[in-house]
Order: C-alpha cells, then structure tokens, then sequence
C-alpha cells in the first residue's frame, strides 16, 4: 500500500541537499561537484519529480550504488572532443551524469550569448537525472534552454514486439515576465516509467496505450508491464499516433547518441549514456522585453481556456511543478519511509551523520 | 464515396510542377518563385502527403484562392528584420510560405556553414504547404534540418473544452548513408486535420482520442468533429498523455510566433503564420561519414523489430514517405478526379494549357 501524503515525513530541501552532498563527497565526489550534484538531485524532489529524486540515493539504486561499485566514476576527467563557436562535444568520462550536464549546459549559455544559439552534446556520460534542471540554466539568460538524454532499452517501436530503445526524455524551457516559464519535460512514452512503480505500488491498473506485457499483448497490470519492459510510445497505438511519440524518441536517440557517439540503444550494456543541450538566446530574435510580454499573453490565454466537464483548470507545461516547488520549498519535501530507509542507510554506509527527522 | 487509387488519373510529376508553375506566373508570381512554390507543393502529392498537394490549388482553395483576393502578397518584398552569424528574424511581407520558406531554409543552413548550427525565424507569412520539403533541403549537405510552423485555431488544450491553437507541425531531417534519411513529419495533434476530411469521405467513424464535438464531448462522428474544429493534442486524454501533445503544440508556437512575433493562436485572423527553421552540421560534432554509419546501423536495428501479432513491418519515420515518393516519381501522382476538376478551372480562370490528362 502507498503510504498517503500526509504521513509522509516533510524534510527540508536544504538540509536534504547538504546531506547528499555530504554522502557524495564520502563517496568520493569532489566537494564542488557533490554539491552540484545534489542540487540537482533534491530539485527533483521539490519539483514533485519523484522518481529523479532522492528515491534513487540508497545502497541499492542508481547514484550510490554506481559509485560504490565504481561503474561510475566519482571524479571524472571530461574533455571537449570538438568545438566551435556555437557548438562542442565532451566526453563524460563515465562521471556523473548531473555534473557533466550542468558543465555542458554552462558552455551552450556562454556560446550562446555570443553567436545567439549553441549546442552542446555529450558522450560517454551516466544517468542525469531530471531533464528540467538544466533546461532551465537557461531561463535567468533569457533564454530557451533544452536538455534531452537517451536511456536503457525499454520501449516498442509502433507495430514491434519488442523494446528497442529508451523513454528518451525532453526538455524545452522558455521564460517568460511575470507569469511562470513554460517548462516542458516529457518522456517520450505515454507514460513514464515511474508511473508503472505508482500503480503496482497502489494495486491499480494501468489504462491500455502504456505497455505491452511479455507476449507484446497489450496489458493493464502494471506488474506485468513492469515484467516485461515494454513501454509504448507517447500515442500508444499507431491509430492514435503513437508512430508520433516513437518518431520523437528516435530524435532524442539520433541528438543524445549518434550525433555524440553514444548509442544506448545499440549498447547492450545500457550504459554509458549521450546527453544534448541547446540554448537560444531569445533577443537574437526579438528584444527580451517583447517576447517575455508575448510568452505572458499566450500563457494567460491557455490559462483562461474553459474546463471541460468535470476539470477545474487549464495549465501550462511546467505549472504545476512550480506550484509544487514552492508548496515544498515552504513546508518541506515529503519523504516516503522506505526513501528515508533507504538515506539512513547510505548515512551507515559513508558515514555521515543523519539528520534528517 | 472516395474513389479507389486504382481509378484516379496518374499525371507525371515533371508535368504538373511546370502546370503549377505557369499558373503561378499567371497569378502574378515572379518566374523564379514560382518555379519555388511549385516544387514544394508537388514534392507533397510525391511524397504521398495528399493534404498538402494539389488539392489545395483551385480556385476555392488556399494558394489560388488567397492570390486571387489578393490577402497573399504574389511578389512579396520579404526583408530581414535581425541577423547574426547563427540566426536571423525575416519578415515574409504575407507572401506564399513555400517562397519564404526556401530562402529562410537556405539561410539557416548557409550560416550553420560556418557556425555549425543556425535558426531562423520567418513572420508575417502564409501556409507553406509541407513542413518536410524545408527540413529536407539540410539533408544534401550533411546537416540535421527542422523546420516548423503555427497553424489556425482548431486544438483543445489538456483538460480544456475550447480550441485555442493550431495543428502547429514539426519536422526533423536528419541524413543517413545507405538507409533513407530519417524524416520525422508530424501534426502536434493525435491525428491530423485531413485524417477527418478522408473518414468522413469515406463515411467511416473515427477513433476516440481524436477530436471533440460542439459541446466539447468525445466523437467518433468525422462530421460533426470537422464542425466543431476541436482536434485533441497527441495522446488524446491526459491519462494517455495528451498534455505533452499540448506542450510540444505550445512549443511550436512559441518558436513560430513568440519568437517571431507573429502568433497566430492570438490572431482572431487566423493569418499571417510565423515559421521557424533550423539546420545543425553534423560533422561540428562527429566526422559526418561515422554520423552517417551510425544512423544505418540504429535504423537497421530499429527495421528488424519483430513486428507484433497480425503486422508485416516495423518503419522508421519516413520511410513510407520515401517510397511512395519513388513510386510516384515513376508511375506519376494519382489524383483524384474532383483534384483534377479543380486543376482544371484553375487553367481556365488564369489562362494556362491544361494538359495533365
């Protein structure tokens, strides 16, 4: 049974970040880049991106796991392959995905400000973590930012049978004046892996359109589609586009793997994976000032569209995350117990104190 | 009732581009643009995106219509309005998208020459038929192409019962070696507006997920969708994720007018239309010999996906496209009678020889 929200344990984001950024430094991280790094991570968790957060910071997943066993490395040495002025490809050096895409999101800001537009790929890089984070470097430059990433083989091509790439998440964040940015962070299924975990943790069934089970059938057990690893792409069936969504997902390939070199999708191994990063800076088009009073006028205009039946509201890509940010930058993110079960170990395991409760 | 393939007259390709072309002098385009448009439009019917062809060249439709009463400029005075080494805002002047379309297309990839990666912006434009003719234009020079455009009011926001944006499409071209080049051309939308025109021809239902009735209730009518004009984004219901059909839609129109300052979703007009195009030198990242390998090595695997129960083939995008095209350009383009009705008044009101049977 899922435990409900408001027995979760509410803990501060700061207090949170220093923690994971004391267990990254135990664990070998350098101090500047352990700090880097749990900034990004705990920004999942404020933004309600669960799933990118510190769920994944326990002995047994993802980030301190990887380091532990050395898989990933705790201070990579990356390297520009090539560069220009609007464009340049590192090498990760199979560090963690979060650092090197905070560095390679800072080069595509600084090209941009100069040539107007940059962008920036990746290779040889580990799990980033969430896609918003670095899309939105670029919103205090006045700027757009997108981040995409490849991932681990886990959805069907329209008419397969079987998993052949990624859920290929992407990014695309856009300031605007006094109305929140758009920020559009999406994977490229019809629903995110983490939502399959959600439902089989609730007992609930899922809709048809996510997932196949192990026969390719379409299934609404998520155990079964959890099983099998066979998500479908954004659309779901070809009759409602879902040609559309594996089409994207291919793009984000084709940007994070061929265009660096790091093809998750051809790597039996998973790993390592290619990130992209593009800023564009919007006065090279229009004068800041106009376009973020125009972003304003189009995001006031889908707002105020009327509900259909039975909905209270019309949002914006990105509005409710910031709702949910500044709800939880307020009162504290709400931690599941097997999450704080999961940190406490990792304080047992490092070394450091755990002063989270 | 829709008249079978096998029915239609085919006209060789060759010959309705010049038919095309001479009508357009006649209508007032300089010799040169109206060599332009006429590719574009044909490399449609070609390309086996009939919606986008010379259905759309009669005296009651689009091109010929708008010419006609004068609201599209034929001989446009398109200027730039910003430019730098990797990016540039044209005004079109209301012009014929195809014309501005070129020349906005060439220039992005004459600057990503030198810059490796180039945007530009087009405002105050008219339709421009295909999004796919612009972004392939990259793929002879070894470059990553995207084009995209706003469109007229006719989608519904997620959780929302009125339309308040356009179809708005994005195409990514992207080359390969051996393989076709990769050619992602999609409605932001579940399906696209002419999918309604056809089943409601045809008299056949739709599929829910694809458009809302007047009273902003689900319909399988094709009729009473197309009355209505409230398309759904990509993925249908938020439960099957059509707020990020939304969002890449809202992208859309921020990159097409937002930026350009031509946005259409805000235009009571519906017209002009803003355009956004892109081209990315693949070798500003990798050798483009091992860009181009790689991409034949993920559309072969992508190929030999064993399809699911009751399918012959898995595609990658474009690939139906391409053969058609091939089909097409030998066989010539089957066009449907009340097509070549309409091709024939278009002769007789601007005073060409109609030879296409």
């Amino acid at each position: 049974m899922e435990q409900p929200i408001e027995e979760m344990t509410r803990v501060d984001h700061r207090k949170l970040t220093r923690f994971v950024t004391a267990a990254f430094e135990k664990l070998g991280v350098p101090p500047g880049d352990a700090a880097i790094a749990a900034k990004a991570l705990v920004a999942a968790d404020l933004r309600g991106v669960d799933t990118h957060g510190v769920i994944r910071f326990s002995p047994h997943a993802w980030y301190v796991k990887w380091l532990t066993e050395g898989s990933m490395t705790a201070s990579p040495k990356s390297r520009i392959i090539t560069e220009n002025a609007s464009t340049a490809l590192i090498d990760g050096d199979c560090g963690m995905g979060m650092i090197i895409g905070c560095r390679a999101m800072e080069m595509a800001i600084e090209k941009a400000r100069s040539s107007g537009v940059a962008m920036v790929g990746v290779r040889n890089s580990r799990h980033y973590g969430m896609s918003a984070y670095y899309a939105m470097m670029a919103l205090p430059h006045d700027m757009i930012g997108i981040a995409m990433t490849n991932a681990s083989r886990q959805v069907v091509p329209t008419f397969g049978r079987a998993a052949k790439y990624g859920t290929n998440p992407m990014c695309f964040a856009v300031p605007a004046d006094k109305q929140q940015p758009f920020v559009l962070d999406m994977a490229t299924t019809t629903a995110a892996a983490g939502k399959l975990e959600l439902a089989a943790r609730l007992g609930k069934s899922i809709p048809g359109g996510w997932a196949l089970d192990e026969n390719a059938a379409s299934t609404t057990d998520p155990r079964a589609a959890q099983r099998a690893r066979r998500l479908l792409p954004l659309g779901g069936t070809r009759e409602s586009g879902s040609h559309k969504g594996y089409g994207l997902a291919i793009l984000v390939e084709i940007l994070c793997g061929v265009l660096t070199g790091t093809i998750t999708a051809l790597n039996a191994n998973q790993d390592p994976r290619g990130h992209f990063f593009a800023a564009v800076r919007v006065d090279a088009f229009r004068p800041a000032a106009e376009f973020k009073r125009d972003m304003d006028r189009l995001i006031i205009d889908l707002k105020s569209t009327p509900p259909a039946e039975g909905q209270e509201r019309v949002y914006v890509a990105g509005e409710i995350e910031f709702e949910t940010a500044q709800e939880r930058a307020e009162h504290g993110i709400p931690l599941h117990d097997s999450v704080l079960k999961g940190l406490r170990q990792v304080a047992e395991q490092v070394g450091v104190a755990y002063d989270l409760e």
